[in-house]
């Protein structure tokens, strides 16, 4: 069995690249400059990680730990202006955003739930951090950008998915006691809801 | 003698549901969707307790201890659009809002007050701490839904009240060494303020 | 030799009171009352230093165990509408609170890259660290002004000052391990290079 750490942090790594880069590329498209790009990205990736070890009491942070991601994000965002070129010219390009972004979104809400979980906390409090870690980086970019938060408009279903796969997280992790296989479950069911409500543009009926 | 923590605790009870509502309200005003609606209320709700306690460092958090208060705010959400209608429609129920949140402002004011009190701080920084417990949540409202806080705002007393009211707290407990009626007097002077500035229309000369 | 923590306090005392000078000219602009004014003086001036101490764990904060500057950021903020006059009416004023800001934004990126330092981070993070202490409350006022933080435009050099001033105390503390002599220097090429900046209309080519 893989342990639970290295599985842990495999996540986050994919996760994180990801979020990076919907802050860039929200970044760039205000017109900010490599300053504005990088801290946006940063915000964008680590927020909601952050919010979360606040909360958890957790330190040192985790990307103060490891300090090649904000290296590798600034590399990123020097490449801003390149790389939202790239996603808005090319439809396929923007649909990979999606896709990372999605999986992102599964990933970090399935590293909330884990570690609130493992912390003891109720498990509704624990799906809640799920979906805080998911989707709060989202909310800061938004906020920076002065636009209000686009998760908690009627859009396509987003922190409805990573509430699902939060609690999917939680049902395996009580079933089978399998931390790997829960958070699997929880990427998967995150990502293809996700997937389905951009497709046929699902949004919440209330 | 009622002891300090169940006095704080049952403050708590009254102010959290009071902020959930006034956020309930703004966000359907917004027309954000069920997610928007739930993450404004819980924000409204605990943004002022949470920022307390980060910076007393108090853990674990309120809300994360109390796992009922954000399912029931889940619930509250869910009527979201009933309780606004209700709100807007009929001038009694506006008034109702006002008042609770009110009494939601001398309530969370004292907490803020009487635990950085308990932790040995300067009684300036006391008042502030109960000030900002008391209107944090709404500046993150005001913020989420793209607005300059309203209490940062020419309107009526609002803060000022929750000033005043944190003072007669160090006051009464200073003068008395008894927490339980340090927060009655507390929550009645910030309330009786607070109902004479909207009655009155008072506002702060600079 | 002056013991360390006696250049960091005398370091936070100037900067301090550059950034709440800043946050009291903001509020005006934007019409808020005394108490909207003296909130956006408090957070433009303890927002950066506040952060850090999150993100380093460090309790109690800085603000909350130096009670008189609160208190004198109010005496100052009741005179917030005479200095903002001053400061609208005279260009010198203006010059003088854009090279306080400069001195401030030096000091405030030595402090954090000091405290980072000394906790054992990466030199990146510690620059990052110390960048952020800068700009962060600057970025908290505009955002609670509502608007997109400036820091994060297209205008004059600003993180870029603190950053490269940020890596001149680190390196100058490799070199010597004299604490004061790098946070000297790197208030001295934050300051120059924003100054620089200014005069030239120097920005950033992405």
């Amino acid at each position: 069995m893989i342990p639970m750490n290295t599985v842990i942090k495999t996540i986050e790594v994919i996760g994180t690249f990801a979020f990076a880069l919907s802050g860039i590329i929200e970044a760039r498209k205000k017109g900010m400059d490599i300053v504005g790009v990088y801290a946006v990205a940063m915000i964008t990736a680590f927020g909601g990680g952050t919010l979360r070890d606040f909360i958890l009491d957790r330190h040192p942070l985790f990307w103060v730990e490891h300090y090649w991601y904000p290296v590798i994000f600034l590399a990123l965002s020097l490449l801003g202006g390149f790389i939202t070129k790239q996603v808005t010219e090319h439809g396929k390009a923007m649909s990979l955003v999606l896709l990372l972004d999605a999986l992102g979104l599964g990933l970090f809400s399935a590293t909330g739930a884990s570690l609130a979980h493992a912390a003891g906390l109720h498990p509704f409090i624990a799906v809640l951090l799920g979906v805080t870690t998911g989707v709060f980086g989202g909310v800061l970019r938004d906020i920076i950008c002065n636009e209000i938060p686009a998760v908690f408009q009627r859009t396509e279903l987003y922190a409805t998915c990573a509430f699902a796969g939060a609690w999917c997280y939680l049902a395996v992790m009580q079933a089978t006691g399998n931390d790997v296989l829960a958070a699997i479950v929880c990427i998967s069911v995150t990502f293809v809801l996700r997937m389905l409500a951009i497709r046929y543009k699902i949004r919440l009926p209330i």
